[in-house]
């Protein structure tokens, strides 16, 4: 079965926006066993749209076409699939229905451009969207099904995963099993993993598939037709090839796993931010139901705030400079049992650093950045180097990824410092709750 | 004259990285007056590589191919270029010597699979990489150049600036000037502001464009061969439909925007955040340079954190609940004043609301928010009603945006509470300073 994609869009196509879609389904269908052979991209014009989807209806068996069904002029698709086909647009009386329930409900009168949306080729099979105003729809040109979604990324996620994936599973007949796992890592490279890993025997059916999102490198063990006593015996494998780089196992970011903890552990936690300025804490709070633990966070950019509102000492940040492990040791702390109307904290989290790409020095480059993690009664607090090439968002991120893993090996008993490829570890110490000077 | 662009590999096909090089030509020809008319994105298979050459050729003028160069197995652009036009692969001996004292220069050995790189097909045109072991290439076949660069993002961004540009300006002759306006408005449904754009005049050579990032919809005015006189014209005709709801011009960020008045400024900021959890202040911190205005942020989830922390009164919580504006403007002049360390800030931000999607009620659903600014010596506090049905990134994304953008009209001397299409404002009130309680 020859599976392709049409992206339709000025905006894909001259780069003001990443395809992002593009990418997501790639994943997606590597997931569910499938591959795709090609992707087009053209823009709005209709003359180019009529063109390729006639083009590769002759190629392909189904083609997965994004975006274009909006209700401005520029939102051409059904039109130029329309003109392919050698059809009119016809209303669809079902989605008129829906769209006028929709606006009915807002309170919203119902537009000129928004019931163009009702306007399909004669003949093509309406496709639900229960998030947005634009059906989808699917229609037969010589060879290929293709099969319409819209551009918004989650209309177009939900459309993909509850229609477009059972339909051409149907189309495909016997589909092998698929099972992913996803083993998320940091500090290790692309090519060094790939060489790690090809070393080893993996079970027949077993294939390996990486996806970058940095800081993050996902591993992906795809089994077909594995059984699982097998796959079981892989993920072994290759978490111990990953050692303490490995970080969650099918979980999709690093803070839903925390987040999950922290719930389930009916903890405390308090942030302290300098370096990573506040994005540990939205990390968390994107997730319902961290009210329950996220207890305060301080954004202690400036070091006045952190004498002033953490407590760290001013002989300390004279002494040691505020991207010390003395000084991050003493926000933890500090942020911990800053509040009085509540107990000190269970967990807190702290960061500092020189993100860059101007403020190094000597003996503080770029990418000199210091951790602490307190966990009970201790506070751990390591300094790592990053490489003063990379980024300042790379290196906020890199950041806030150790800390929250800190966080994570605390919480389930492991030892919070931890070693993680190529991230250099400088210097590391332990500290005492009651040792701390701004308690 | 068509321009089309090839994308190579396996990992962009299927998702693993997401095509940036791709997103950058687009961007730079956009720049330079030139449009892409079509990309097509393959595998590493040497048939589909071979017929999409032979395919597109016939089809395009230009077409950069883009990876597929490097010295693996995988890497089969040149022998594919080589099949598609019937001739043989030959060593191109003055990029063997470039390879030779690169590597001698370096003390490594110069391998077999270094020397595949070498090969190109019969006839091709050797394109200089001065930063890598890839060169590239040019070919003539049927109708089109194909003009073949690597895949490394800056060896890629190095060729395409150094000789594709220049090169397709030779071919193209005379380019039209391209001027884009980039309008980022927030409250503004797409199909209603395509609506209200679309009963305008404008000038020949202009169109209009449209970028979807939520919570903001950007509006991009093209000019193609517009007068400066015209183009001004039009953009203060897009301005004056769009009100308020025009946040940032030419700006890639409100974030940004807001950065830039704050540094010119010479300003300083707090910001109080319980809703949007450390995000405000970690798009702000994004940028270098912020350290300069941010002085502290509080990530108030708890209530005991607005009492203990920000001296909110408890008594106004208890009598308003914390999605009050009493409370947020509390949250604010608290904030602003809290580091006994350095003076009162000039602004502060504070925000509180219901984010979902539990914890609503009937006097305070899902997607109430309260968001107050203080700009000198007033507070100016606002409570919207965001719909229930968005989901929780949504209501603390448009809470973030419509708390910096209270901030720039703040500190631009606009009235700080404007009225945003959609956003549906329930109440708002200006507190002076000297009457908060918590000071």
């Amino acid at each position: 079965m020859k599976l392709e994609m049409i992206c339709t869009g000025e905006e894909v196509l001259a780069g003001q926006i990443v395809d992002t879609n593009a990418a997501w389904l790639g994943n997606q269908l590597m997931e569910h066993g499938f591959e795709m052979q090609r992707r087009t991209t053209v823009g709005d014009r209709l003359a180019d749209l009529t063109e390729v989807f006639k083009e590769r209806s002759f190629q392909a068996d189904i083609i997965l076409v994004n975006g274009g069904l909006g209700p401005t002029v520029d939102d051409l698709s059904s039109q130029a699939m329309a003109d392919a086909m050698g059809v009119q647009l016809q209303e669809n009386q079902q989605w008129r229905e829906v769209l006028s329930q929709w606006f009915a409900t807002r309170n919203i009168a119902l537009t000129k451009s928004n019931l163009k949306q009702t306007l399909l080729p004669e003949g093509a099979i309406m496709v639900d969207n229960p998030v947005g105003t634009a059906c989808g729809f699917r229609v037969k040109l010589n060879r290929a099904w293709l099969f319409f979604t819209p551009g918004v990324p989650h209309e177009f996620m939900q459309m993909v995963e509850q229609q477009f994936i059972p339909f051409i599973k149907a189309q495909a007949g016997n589909v092998q099993r698929v099972e992913v796992s996803k083993l998320l890592t940091i500090g290790i490279g692309e090519s060094e993993l790939a060489e790690r890993l090809e070393k080893c025997d993996w079970p027949q059916g077993l294939s390996l598939g990486y996806r970058s999102y940095t800081p993050y490198l996902e591993l992906k063990l795809i089994a077909r037709n594995v059984s699982e006593a097998e796959q079981a015996k892989a993920i072994e494998q290759a978490a111990a090839l990953l050692g303490d780089g490995l970080v969650a196992h099918n979980c999709d970011t690093l803070a839903a796993a925390v987040h999950q903890l922290l719930v389930d552990d009916t903890a405390s936690l308090a942030v302290a931010e300098s370096l990573t300025g506040g994005d540990i804490s939205s990390q968390l709070v994107a997730f319902p139901g961290s009210s329950h633990y996220l207890k305060q966070g301080v954004v202690s950019y400036c070091n006045a705030a952190k004498i002033s509102l953490l407590k760290v000492s001013a002989q300390t940040i004279a002494d040691h400079s505020e991207v010390s492990l003395a000084c991050v040791a003493q926000m933890a702390a500090g942020v911990a049992s800053i509040n009085q109307g509540i107990a000190t904290t269970d967990y807190a989290l702290a960061t500092s650093g020189v993100a860059g790409p101007g403020g190094g020095s000597k003996l503080r480059p770029v990418g000199t950045v210091v951790i602490a993690v307190k966990v009970k009664d201790q506070v751990f607090a390591q300094k790592i180097s990053i490489s003063p090439r990379r980024s300042r968002t790379y290196i906020r991120d890199l950041t806030a990824a150790v800390a929250l893993d800190m966080l994570r090996r605390g919480i389930i008993g492991l030892a919070p410092i931890a070693t993680y490829g190529y991230i250099k570890r400088v210097e590391s110490k332990v500290y005492e709750m009651s040792a701390l000077s701004n308690l």
